[in-house]
């Protein structure tokens, strides 16, 4: 990767838009970089929701190009004595609290150096006790994407922290998976992927029970059931997803994250 | 206009803020155009609100650089047989399902002309069924911002989708107009514009009729009412808005949008 | 200051992101100096909060760059006959309305020079009576950051508006301010600062009371307290803040901005 070229740096966090937080970060890395790019991939993952942001951005981070820095700052650990990591893979940069928030990344890419970031030298000179983004993130993202190496910034760790990830059960002609994600229209994202319901579905067809509603097959678009008609559809991240054509799943069908998705074959 | 210079690519969508949507479609277009300059315009569409999305472009293209791309996607069809298209007007290019939301785009430009997207080539190479503002859109849009001509990413069309648009009634000397946006304030935003006003009442006054509330006449600002009481003013769009100093008219007066606005001239 | 390299402009209002007036301020900005580089600092100061935005803008502004441009527009007296004003501190300008929003700026800063915007042939040809964002502030952003001179955009002013700023008070052991923000966790912060405690309490504990919380001492993060319970810390603007580790501070302890807190020294 040519680290002459990681002259973007994404943000991701769950600071909301309606303070300065997310400002005074991108101020922070003009100041170091003034030829950095900065792109907002979100700033509304719900309060504290690790497995959230882990979640987007396994889902975005394919999509970016190579030499990428990705800034991803959900921290209810800040002030504390949780780490901060750098974690680069063949393509791309992540720096974020050490909580779990890379464990797709971790557990999707074969080559991966994390470090520990260390080097206050790289840290803006006082440090808080709630804003890390502001005053440890943010500055080493900036420096970093100058071109000061990993290894000035931290030391190399083997063990970063990583969350449970549980997977959806299969019994028979059942699968149990349940919603991971619910996204701004109320699509209903579950943790069923398109592979899974390949390789048992086959050429049969399926039935898709989600709370009260019971779905018989899958569409492939919105505009195929009525407008008002819950269906099911793979979708944009390759997996099983509930929706209502025009209208919102999770509101409708009552449905939250957590809650339980069966597939039967027929 | 000097295809050369489309670096500038303004975003609209009703993909919201919470998910990775927008930050996606932003990957797939420096991917593509590193020296992409990507402008948002908005992401909060109410979700699959063409209309709104229609009148939104109408209000703020004019005030963008000649040679800009605006990439409009609010796509309930997304899926379905629904076209992709790109219009070039004099100034700009415009690309977004063909679903209507370049109405008024059409309706105010003499010299335009519309391919509809069909090369494969210039898409992602997975096609999702729910997703093309990333697969579909950002790419072509990324790819016109190179200087690829539209001609090689679609065949010309002379039918894209136009919506009704309803004009307000005059009747003698009252005009029935409805509203046709509230904005982040609450401000009413009728049908009903500054030419007509003036072209009907000229030196006379006028009664505006909102709800329950009866306005004597037009201010020249909010300040001029009190806080708290409606008024009626031409807003930044030329159009009759009906507001409250310091307050939110939609809410105080309990209007939405479609609600009759009736002027008489006295 | 050099003056060639304010290239970057930052925006504030109270527009919200839902309407078309953020992108449209973009496109005038850009229309005028395709280099400028516009950063967002947030689009939603709630509506016509001159103290809201005068904080913010005083928390934010130390963490850009030198030679910077902060654009700030919450404008209830739109159309009215408030001044527009550019102030140059030494290391950066601010435009807004003459409303108060430069208050803290205005009391910390020691070099300062005020304009009153006056020269039309840098506005946009037709001024509206409600989006002066669009007309005046963000074509004379736009202009200066191309290099023109503020003599050549207005009229040197020595008083622009300045908002009665109340301070906390203290009498012997106990120090009685208030809550001064609610940022989008539902932290509370306060008119106390880090010194005036650290002056008053110096070695000694603190008692700090809100609403019905009794919080016995300073925490030095948020995970130092049980997930729920109410804490008091220093924050990232080097006030007294009350918080829940996890949850919502404000919906919890129902408190809201002005609402006064107490701390005793013991």
């Amino acid at each position: 990767m040519d680290i002459s070229s990681t002259r973007v740096i994404t943000l991701m966090t769950d600071f909301g838009t309606s303070d300065y937080y997310v400002g005074v970060m991108k101020g922070v890395i003009l100041n170091i970089n003034p030829h950095a790019q900065i792109v907002d991939i979100t700033h509304t993952i719900p309060p504290q929701d690790i497995h959230g942001a882990a979640l987007l951005i396994d889902t975005a981070y394919r999509y970016f190009p190579s030499g990428i820095i990705h800034l991803i700052v959900v921290d209810p650990g800040v002030g504390s004595h949780r780490r901060a990591i750098i974690c680069r893979t063949e393509t791309a940069y992540f720096i974020c609290p050490d909580n779990g928030i890379l464990t797709h990344i971790i557990h999707n890419e074969e080559h991966i150096r994390t470090v520990s970031v260390k080097n206050s030298a790289y840290f803006l000179p006082q440090i808080s006790n709630t804003f890390h983004g502001r005053d440890i993130f943010a500055p080493v993202a900036a420096h970093l994407s100058r071109g000061v190496s990993m290894d000035k910034l931290g030391n190399p760790i083997t063990d970063p922290v990583q969350l449970p990830v549980p997977e959806p059960k299969v019994m028979n002609e059942v699968i149990v998976g349940h919603i991971i994600w619910i996204d701004a229209f109320g699509n209903l994202v579950t943790n069923i992927s398109h592979d899974m319901l390949e390789s048992r579905a086959g050429e049969a067809g399926v039935v898709i029970r989600a709370g009260n509603a019971k779905i018989a097959d899958l569409n492939h678009s919105y505009a195929e059931s009525a407008v008002g008609e819950p269906l099911a559809i793979i979708g944009s991240s390759n997996r099983l997803e509930i929706s209502i054509n025009q209208g919102d799943a999770a509101q409708v069908l009552g449905l939250k994250r957590g809650d339980e998705i069966t597939v039967c074959m027929t």
